[in-house]
């Protein structure tokens, strides 16, 4: 595309694509933008190395190879918040510049947007279900190696508490937690058999008696008395990762107590979603954590985002396909909020127009401006600010949003038509 | 777990951690091993960087620093061949070496084999039901920009015939190959409207008759004249992007042989999974073009697999837990197979016994050495040599395993009980 673009002389018109989701995975209420500040990071060294041009050269005339070489991003781009909500139709990023320049970024920002948003989105249910308690990320081996570092990093921005992700601490400053493997008690098997007391004392010894032992290797009524007996009733807490959950916080509860470990804490894990969290909300568990099912968004493991082209030189254009139809022109967005912070509506209005007054609701602009002539914006939002964002925002959803059954998108997209 | 076990003296004991699926995803009939190469590819240089270092020098003693510091895995590695089919209990990797050194690699191992196998046997599905067409790989913009590297490559080992992700090319040596997007028909608009012709001849003058032109940005059959009209009856294809595929190809492959252009294909893409490639088997179509049903696994986007414990010094062991029991015991596995080459049961046996022997059957032994004393051993296979084995594999499983409706594991596994 680039090569035939430039040759016939469209290469450099000024385009704007925009980045959204034609619907929400099937049932979702509301989606999350995830993805903005690590976008941001990957666009400064964007470049094409001759490593890499090497493997098109041969393909390509001896023109688009050096404009390749000399690819740099120089362009504007908008969007919403890092940790705002969206609905079907909301542009969440505006990329403007010529079209060879725009048209090159595709793959990297629907990439990133596609699955940080989705993973952002499955830990805001599992936030909302968990109604306070601290979830944990631990789903690092279940996806891939580099998506586990992003997935920690977007669970963070959607109200987790930490990832077991060290990598995700360095990089992002998500942070870190975690527990032992059963691996570390059936460690400590001799000849005469295992010895899950030998293993406690020695995670004991090592992490003192704040660490949070994993009981269920064996029988776990006998793993919460030895480390009881091993750690004393100050132990931190105690991590059970199989069976009937609910059951066992129970009566690890009542045996905790019964030793005198009222303050020893629960962590509940194993193929926990929302769903497993909000039906644990009566039991006496303190801590979840969460792996494949974060990872994996919770049966959404795309946020299927598209970029499409919605302006060339001033003309707003659109593809006409089946199904796929998409909104033409350049746009922007507010949401407008009742005098409670109630999200009511969010409407699209053209670029260049100004947003429609609604009376007595408050009108709050989504979009705010990330790269100017291809550089980050000064100020923009660090994680913890995304994270605050997002934690605010979730607070002005309809309550019928925070529902996790199947149902219409929480918020109602109205978009005005363009040259109005 | 480090600092614990280098503290009480168990860190060096010798184990033996197994990789392995308690089970396939829901209804699915095989496994397909993937990761195994790029798994190497990632140990050759698996060390810990002072940057590294510097995220948890805080909360270890010196002595796990300096082991952090001095990592490098020495250890002895066997695995199922990548490629192979796999079914519930199959030990895919044995990793064997002192605990720490091991465990330290348990999240690396995980994520490439959960990834890469996930995506590889939702490819294996999608090429089964394509019956020899050809597919394409297309779905780098709906996963993790790095995942999506793997997915290119994954989906090759298992039949896919090329991808559009460069980097896979240039990385793995993944046949590339693409077509061009809507936006570059949309970029073709001045003032007097949309000129989808100088889009196309645009194309045709760059990349030659043999390219293959997007149809179905405005209306397919004006698209298909239009086509054929600027690039002659020798136009390399056409694509369908939208609409129903399977009336679409039929209305355009007649119009494409009313025109002359009868050696012109037809490439459909848009939301394809193995179920609607399979319903398009009587249709008129050349080539798919697949993307986020792919690189979602197609429903599973991770192979589920853990990596277990299983002997310390000489001494089998397991967990007890609720039903994630693991059978304990360092495991070999063989795969028996009739005369014509149907494959009927797998049968894994202690690593210390000799394979059972069965009248009337051929064995083969499933496991290869990958690693010794940390450096790979020569001659591993190469991607295209996987790709082989695993066309060759799947032509050994009995016919109702390539059914796609749900069902039971198509190769039963029998496990010999350790000490036997």
């Amino acid at each position: 595309m680039i090569s035939a673009a430039l040759a016939d002389g469209t290469a450099h018109r000024p385009c704007v694509f925009e980045v959204f989701a034609r619907r929400l995975p099937s049932g979702r209420r509301y989606g999350v933008v995830g993805g903005t500040g690590r976008l941001l990071e990957r666009l400064a060294d964007f470049r094409f190395s001759e490593e890499e041009i090497a493997v098109v050269a041969d393909s390509l005339d001896e023109r688009t190879v050096e404009w390749l070489r000399n690819f740099r991003f120089t362009g504007d781009i908008d969007g919403y918040r890092e940790g705002e909500l969206y609905f079907p139709g909301s542009p969440v990023l505006s990329v403007r510049g010529g079209f060879a320049e725009c048209v090159v970024l595709e793959t990297l920002v629907l990439s990133v947007f596609n699955h940080d948003s989705a993973i952002a989105a499955a830990a805001a249910r599992m936030t909302s279900a968990a109604r306070g308690r601290r979830i944990i990320e631990m789903g690092s081996r279940r996806t891939h190696e580099e998506a586990a570092v992003a997935a920690a990093r977007a669970s963070y921005l959607a109200g987790f508490h930490s990832t077991s992700n060290i990598e995700a601490t360095r990089r992002h400053g998500v942070p870190s937690a975690g527990t032992s493997a059963h691996s570390f008690t059936l460690l400590h098997t001799g000849p005469d058999g295992t010895d899950e007391a030998a293993a406690f004392r020695s995670q004991v010894a090592t992490l003192g008696v704040g660490t949070t032992l994993l009981v269920d290797t064996f029988d776990i009524t006998a793993g919460v008395a030895t480390a009881i007996e091993v750690a004393g009733t100050d132990l931190g807490g105690v991590r059970i990762d199989s069976g009937d959950l609910g059951v066992l916080a129970r009566q690890v509860r009542d045996q905790l107590d019964g030793l005198g470990a009222r303050g020893t804490r629960i962590v509940v894990s194993g193929d926990l979603d929302e769903y497993a969290i909000a039906a644990l909300r009566a039991e006496p568990v303190d801590v979840y954590g969460v792996g494949t099912r974060l990872v994996t968004g919770s049966g959404a493991p795309t946020a299927g985002m598209v970029y499409k082209l919605v302006d060339v030189d001033g003309i707003p254009v659109a593809k006409r396909s089946t199904h796929k139809e998409s909104l033409p022109g350049a746009k922007r967005a507010v949401r407008l909020h009742r005098s409670s912070g109630t999200a009511v509506e969010e409407v699209l209005f053209p670029a260049s127009g100004t947003a429609p007054e609604e009376p007595g609701l408050q009108q709050r602009e989504l979009m705010i401006p990330l790269l100017r002539g291809g550089e980050p914006v000064p100020g923009l939002p660090t994680l913890e600010q995304s994270r605050e964002h997002h934690a605010a925002v979730m607070v002005t959803l309809p309550w019928e949003g925070l529902a996790l059954s199947d149902g219409d998108p929480a918020v109602p997209v109205r978009a005005l038509a363009p040259g109005r």
